[in-house]
This record gives structure tokens, sequence and C-alpha cells, in this order.
């Protein structure tokens, strides 16, 4: 699937994991994720109070600052924290299907983290490992 | 499974992974691991020298201050530093089954990541993937 | 499969990784990759500018310095780094598989990131969960 972002920040892609499931009819088994990008990651997050993603932009700023004397800078002074950001996340991670439903915590959603300062496309390839019902 | 914390800390789960492999009659394949929680992580570390947990525990202080000026304050100083070493970390992961056995490194152990200041119960969810001997 | 590093740095395994899948005549369904150690970790990156994977050193250096004064010293200034590094971009990761082909984004990489200054030998465990065409 494509997700489009509108520059840093998270995506919930929680609703379209979803209705994949529901669509290839999954009952019991793993949802597996994985991001095509290196400067894009994949989370699961807090789906209640939307201060706690504006705090993640925010240490993960901190922790890959733009103004740091990278090497890599010639796509733009967010593209190596963005790479950064990236390696930390991780692009690939696995949440439980149980009966055909995404087996989240309460205050669980999935999450496209964008680290890239301008809007970008980004695929993300869902996969269902285990039983499936005609 | 759920797993008791005493607040900040790991907490070796690899004997409990082991005994759920046994259980269900794991042959080969992969074992795979789910936190269903914001403010605690899934982490494959050191199961020799106590020193590194602790050292671990001071790193993730420093990568997520407590006093750091968070938006997100509602819950207490520890919660949104918790979200963020939950994020760091990741809340799912895999490790490979041989003849039954966890392939473990020599030094590696499973830990849960307790990352909030007081005590929780904590609810793992553990799939495997391969084949099984009835 | 083992991999040799020559210190700090990422090593490219994206090649051995096709190979795995071509030999074992895999089509459809995903990569499992994880790393037996603690000091060591995977990582997805970017695989044109070399530039990227110097600056990922270097912003690791900087999350995990070696002179911050760690409890855990008796293995050289570099070990208790290294615990954290692999800690923050762990040890476990998955990549989907499309009729054969690993399905990365064009400008990714599958690595090793080595975290010891010296060489070493590093185990990768390669796992494909799928269908398979004898």
């Amino acid at each position: 699937m494509s997700v489009a972002t509108s520059g840093q920040g998270f995506i919930d892609i929680t609703r379209e994991a979803a209705r994949f499931l529901e669509r290839i009819g999954a009952r019991d088994g793993a949802l597996f994720l994985f991001i095509r990008h290196t400067s894009a990651s994949l989370v699961v997050q807090e789906n209640a109070d939307p201060d706690v993603r504006t705090d993640l932009v925010t240490a993960l700023d901190r922790l890959a600052p733009s103004d740091a004397g990278w090497v890599h800078d010639t796509e733009g002074p967010d593209d190596m924290p963005a790479h950064i950001k990236s390696m930390l996340n991780g692009v690939s991670l696995h949440i439980p299907v149980t009966d055909g439903k995404i087996a989240l915590g309460t205050w669980q959603g999935i999450y496209v983290a964008e680290h890239r300062a301008r809007p970008h496309h980004r695929e993300v390839v869902l996969q269902f490992l285990g039983h499936v019902e005609a």
C-alpha cells in the first residue's frame, strides 16, 4: 500500500492494516509490515494523546539533529537525520492476529513515521502468515 | 503471557519462551514475540554480566531524559521518556528455533524492558511459525 | 552464515541473502534475519552513497559514547557502547520476498552493523517462511 505523508510526523495506518486482514480472510497468525524506504520507518505507539507523537518527533530531532556536521548533506539538511531516525526505529515489524483481528494493546496504533521535511509517498508491504479462511 | 515488572529495568523471559516452545511441540521455525504496550519494549541482550543491563537503563535515560520539557506530561515525568524508549527498542522481534530450541547466541537472553518507574503487568504474545510435532 | 567484519562499520549482505533465497527455491513469503550477538546488529539502510554509512557510525558513537562512565568496562571501552547500539538497532528483521526476489526498496541494502573496534565473525541466521518451489 502507498501512504501519503505531509512532512515530518506520524501517520496512523491501523485501519488500513485491519482492512487488509479482512479482505484476505485472515484468521490466526501474524501481520508483517515492511517499509521500502531509508528515511521513514514503522512504529507501534500510543494512539490516544496526539501530544505523544509531537514529543516523539521532538525526541528524534534531538537524537539526530540536522546541524550536526554530517558528511552526507547533498540531499538537504533533513536527509541524514532521516536516515538515522529510520535506523533507530526500524523498517520491519510484526503484530499478532487473533481470529482475524490485529491483537494490538488498548493504546497501540501502527504508524508510518515520516522523517523528511517534505511530503512523500511511502510504500508499505503488508503480509499475513497464518491461517486464511476462504 | 503476563510479565510482572518492578519499575525500570530488564526482566529475563528466555526460560518462559523455551517452555512455550516445548509445550506446543515446536521443531523448526521461528518464535515471534510482541509486547502489547507503548511504555515497555522487547530486547535481546547480554545475559552474563548484570552490569550491562544497568548501563542499558542509564543509556536509555540519557537518550530520553525525564526533564526535557515534554508536552505530554499528564501521566508523570517517566511516561513520555518511556514512550521514546519503547519506540527506540521496538515492540516486536523474532528468534530462530532449531529442533525445538531457541537458537539464541551464547550471550543472548530475551528481555522485557520496563520503562515506567512503577511496577506493571506486561502482556507478551508468543507465537511460533514453523513445524510442530504432535 | 558467517560474516567477517573489520571493526566498526556496515557490511552489505544483500547479495548473500538473495543467493540464499535462490538456493532454496523461495517464491513468495518473507526472509527473516537474526544476528546471534549483542554487540552487532542488523540494519536496512541506504546502499547508494557510502557517506551515509559513515554518518550512521558517527551518529551511533554520539548516542553511545565510549567515555560516558559505564559500569561494565572490563571488555574494553568499545564494549558497552556496542551493546547500546545493538539494542537501539535490533538483532532481528524481516523483508518481503516476491517471486523469489527480496522486495527491498530501490535504495535499500541489508547490513550487518559491527559495533566493536576489532574484527569479528558474526553469525547471521537466514530463514524463509512462505512458498518454496522444488
